[in-house]
This record gives structure tokens, C-alpha cells and sequence, in this order.
């Protein structure tokens, strides 16, 4: 790690002191870069998320053209599903669609754990070839979709404004949902170790929709596998957790062997240090839509909140992934706020 | 209001000392209930809203066959919008769409507040036609969407997974914003005051986007109108607010003039209660997914949720509304728990 010649990301995990916060946005690659947009024209999404050269090229696009402190690989978190042996089809613009979902005993057991990493080496390619084409210049983040939300779509088939499906899969078969839980938090553990192994500095793990659930039932189907996962990679490389709107669970997960835990904008930075106990460093959490405000307004909105949250054991990020609509100018005034504060 | 013969939730608001929680649903009039779907295959929805003795007709059906301790009015929060000039389409099973959306100065001039109110005579005749035919049997609640929530739509012109639209135009026009929510203020007002005018023995504001809004956006673009109409109807008949994801708010909102206040099931009762003081009567927070779970499961957890929240200053709910795909006998027994509860 001592070759990167920007560390601040990492440092800012192991609570060392920095002179600003590091930056990166959640989705950061693609979706909004006129670049990443003339790729999408010619190449489908699994050909780009497969084919390293683009991959790779699609990480850097951010590091280039916006001035993050970090690279986040161009994936997508349904890779995990495909490699238990289900097919993901989606279409440009719309949600993922699993035409074959799991509901049965024999659907779990027909996941395929065993190699599911290794099906996924174009990941770990990409991560090599990304890994040689920063030299060193930012961090490169790995990551992958919690437990919790894989098997929502790995049952509901699609996304879902309440995901009830998963849920009554949950409550209805519990024994059957943990054990398929197990099962995709075992291939998880596997696949992140590889992608350490291939070069990742650090790894996030995207509970996109761990919200959905109560304090009770979060505990319940989602903490004891992220848990299992930040235990598992702790010794590998520092871990990320980003359970999405699970707020709730902060007093829980500040005292796991995560190095960092992801915040959304439903929380006041004062509150979620206070919920976390101020010893784990924290991410997020600016409101996505307001990147479209004013760049005035974005400046002194990032202002206040690294004021809030300080300026040490904190990573200035957004509060989800950034939206398609977002002017690039605006997305780097967002960057360019964090890297001028204090100067 | 003495004429009521089980008048349990006005108690409850009151702070009066009840022998059980009263229970409700949200959503409770519809959806799920066979005799609901007969009717929506011979009457589309605006004529079920707009025909006072349909509504009234679906408004019962909860309080006859599931045996609810109040009658909500079978109406839509986007009649204020109609109100107000905007056309709302609705498609069966799919979300509502306003073809022509607010955006300019001029679109804002054009929502005609004056006889808005007036114009939504079918709901106020529909209340009156519901009080004679429900003969005192349990409270009739009113309702309406809260000033940010029709916002949203207004702006947005459909559904959306983050009104990014919607908060752009508060973000970059704010001015525009507050003057657009002022007019659906002042409109909600006068309409809430028909509607207890009209029979309605407390009414619920719905605040079913507010949790999109970070908490210091909340405090801009969403609290302020709920306050005002707190205020403005606390005289009239008791209010509850039910601003949805803003759980953040509680300790505020706590403090107005509400009698009532909404929680969804991402908080503990404990949490609730601590942050909102214990002086205020909460309502809520079942998954309205755990009404999928067994019967058995049901029962225990509804008791699990009474013996949390206390059986004073309660009323038994779930977080948001009930969902389509619920059997009527799981919704059943979710009330039958409650009323069962000490006996």
C-alpha cells in the first residue's frame, strides 16, 4: 500500500490523521459521464461490466475526469446471483429482471457455491488491469452486494418498492432463507478475497435495501451476514459497510470488525456520530438529488456537513449512488468543495 | 362525539385511559378485500372517489368484515392537486400520472385555491353519507396528503424512486417551492376543515415522501406546512401526522399541535417513545409485509409490539398501508391480536 502516492482514503479507515477527508462518490463510474454514455452505445451492459478493458477504462473515467480520491470498480452487485448459476437480463434504463427466481427448497440448493469466485474472474481481471493503469495514483475499492439484498431480487425476480416477496419468503421458510443466506454470504467472502487478492485496497459491501426491514428483522436476516463478511475480509483489507437506511443498526455494526460504515442523508451527522460511538469512521452522506442545486449552494452544503461530521475518521461521499441526471461540472464541484476544505 | 359507541381511538388521542389499544389500517378501505375488487371491475377509480355512495360502500367494508375500531374514508391524496387544476389520470394496479406538471412561476399562479375546497364536495358528501350509514358504531377519520407529498407528484408528474425532479425545483426555486406549498397548504386546510365539518372525528395527514428529504430539508420543505395544519385543525378535531421515513422529526413534532403522531416500522416502539417524549400518542409501526408471515407469527408479534409500546397513548397500526396481496384472514387476525390483547 505504501506505493499509492494519494492514501488518504485508506488512512481515513485506520483513523489516521489526514489534512481533509478523502472523497469518492457511490456509482461514480458511469451513468452521468458523457464518456461512460458513448460506451453504452456501443457495448451492452454485461459486455462493458465483462469485458475488462472497458471495466477498467470505466473506472478511471471518474479518477481522470472528476479528481476522486478513490477508483470503485464498474460493476454490478447481480454478478454474485449469475455466478450461483441465475440469469440477470437488464435493460438499458430499467431494473434487473431474473427470469428464473428462487422460491423452493430445491431452487437453494441448486446455488452453486463452489467456483461461483472463480466464474467471476473477469472481475478479478479487471481489477488487475485497473489496478496496473492507476500506478498508484487512488485506491482501488471492491465490492459486492450484501446477503440481504441479493436474495430480494434473487426472489422477488425484479426491484420492488416494498420487496413483500423476499419478505414473505423470509417469514414464511426462515430456515430455508438462511440457509440460502449462508449460501451467497459464503460466495461473497470468497469472491471479495479475490478481489483483494487481485488488487483491491478495500472492499464495500452494498446493502442497497436492508431499510426494508425492521431493527428486528435487520438483525435478524441482514446484520449476522454482514457481519460474517466484515469478519471474514478484516484481515484481507479494510471493509465498508452500507446498510441503506438501516440507520438503526449504527450502535450494533460500529462495534463489528468493519473499518468504516456508509451513511445515508436520512441521518444528521451529529446523530450518527453519536449513534456510532465516534471510534469507527464513517461515509456519506450527502442527499444525492441535491448535486442538482446550485454550485453554490453544493459548496456550502459540503462545507457544513465535513464541519459536522469533522475532518478526521470520516469519508466525504454521497448518501447513495450518484443520479444519471447530474451535470459533470456539478458532480465536481461536489469533489472540488471536499478537496479545498480547510484551505 | 358521545354518541359514538366504541369511540376507543378518540380516547386514545385524548390520552384517556383505554382497557386496549384501538386498531386500524392504513389503506384498510380496498385493495385486499374481495368485495373491493368486485367493484373495481365495474367502476373505475375516480368514479369509486367521486360517487359518494361507492365510497361510502368501501369505506365500511374494513369496519363490517375485518372489524376495525375506526372507518377511514375511501379517497385518494390527489384530489387536492384536481382541486387545485391538475388533471390525474390513474391506471388499475399502476401509479397515478399528471400529464401537465408544475415547473414555472406561472404554473405555480395557475393552482386556483379559491373554492378548491368547494370543489371536492363529493368527498364531504361521501363523509356525511358514511357517518349516517357507520350510525355511531366507531370514528370516522379524514384525511389528506401533506403539503411536500403533493408536491412531489405536482413537480414530478408520477411516482419516482428518489423526486429528484421534485427536489430540483425546491432546491433551485425555493421561493417558487414555499409559495407552491403555501397554496396546497391553504388549500388542505380548508378541505380538512370541510371534511370534520362534514363528520369526520379526526383526520391523518400523510406525509408519504417526507422521508426522502434529509432532515434539515424536512425542516424547510415539509414540517413547517404540517405544523400550520396541525395548528389549523387542532381546534376542530385531533390531528395525526404521519410523515413517513422522517422518523428524525419526532422529537419536534412531538412538541406541536398534534394529537397523533405516525411512525413506520424502520423505529423500535422504545426509540418512538424516548424520542417523542412519551406525552404524545403514537400510532404504528407493523411491517405491513408481516401480514404475509403466519397467522400464528402475527399474533405474537403483534402482542411483542403492544407490550413495547404500551397499551396508553396508542393506536394500533401498521407503518404504511396495507398491501394488495394481503388474505383477508391475516389482516383479520392482526386486528383480532389487538383486541385480544390483556384478555
Amino acid at each position: 500500500m505504501s506505493e499509492l502516492k494519494n492514501d488518504l482514503l485508506l488512512r481515513a479507515l485506520r483513523g489516521e490523521e489526514v489534512n481533509r477527508p478523502p472523497v469518492w462518490m457511490m456509482r461514480q463510474a458511469g451513468r452521468y459521464l458523457p464518456d461512460y454514455i458513448k460506451l453504452r452505445e456501443k457495448y451492452d451492459f454485461f459486455t462493458r461490466v465483462e469485458t475488462p478493458e472497458l471495466a477498467c477504462e470505466i473506472t478511471l473515467q471518474p479518477v481522470d475526469q472528476v479528481g476522486v480520491d478513490a477508483a470503485i470498480l464498474f460493476s454490478d452487485i447481480l454478478v454474485i446471483p449469475q455466478a450461483l448459476g441465475l440469469q440477470v437480463l437488464l435493460e438499458e434504463g430499467k431494473g434487473p429482471i431474473l427470469p428464473r427466481t428462487v422460491q423452493t427448497a430445491a431452487d437453494v440448493d441448486a446455488l452453486t457455491v463452489d467456483g461461483a469466485a472463480e466464474r467471476l474472474h473477469y472481475v478479478t481481471d479487471a481489477l488487475k488491469l485497473t489496478k496496473k493503469e492507476l500506478n498508484g495514483r487512488v485506491p482501488l475499492i471492491g465490492f459486492a452486494g450484501a446477503p440481504w439484498t441479493l436474495l430480494c431480487y434473487m426472489v422477488e425476480g425484479k426491484g420492488s418498492k416494498t420487496f413483500d416477496k423476499a419478505k414473505q419468503f423470509c417469514f414464511t421458510q426462515p430456515e430455508l432463507a438462511h440457509k440460502m443466506l449462508q449460501k451467497i454470504t459464503d460466495a461473497t467472502i470468497s469472491y471479495l478475497k479475490a478481489q483483494v487478492a487481485a488488487g483491491a485496497d478495500l472492499v464495500q459491501v452494498f446493502d442497497s435495501w436492508s431499510g426494508m426491514l425492521s431493527p428486528a428483522d435487520f438483525k435478524i436476516f441482514a446484520q449476522p451476514y454482514l457481519l460474517q463478511i466484515a469478519d471474514a475480509l478484516s484481515g484481507d483489507a479494510p471493509v465498508i459497510l452500507f446498510p441503506k437506511g438501516s440507520w438503526y443498526a449504527l450502535p450494533e455494526l460500529s462495534k463489528s470488525s468493519a473499518a468504516g460504515l456508509g451513511i445515508d442523508w436520512s441521518l444528521t451527522p451529529e446523530l450518527a456520530r453519536q449513534m456510532s460511538g465516534g471510534k469507527i469512521t464513517l461515509q456519506g452522506n450527502f442527499d444525492p438529488s441535491k448535486l442538482l442545486a446550485p454550485i453554490p449552494q453544493i459548496q456550502r452544503e459540503v462545507r457544513e456537513m465535513i464541519d459536522a461530521f469533522g475532518t478526521q475518521y470520516y469519508i466525504a461521499n454521497l448518501g447513495h449512488g450518484i443520479l444519471p441526471n447530474i451535470p459533470v461540472d456539478h458532480a465536481k464541484a461536489f469533489v472540488e468543495a471536499v478537496k479545498s476544505y480547510n484551505s
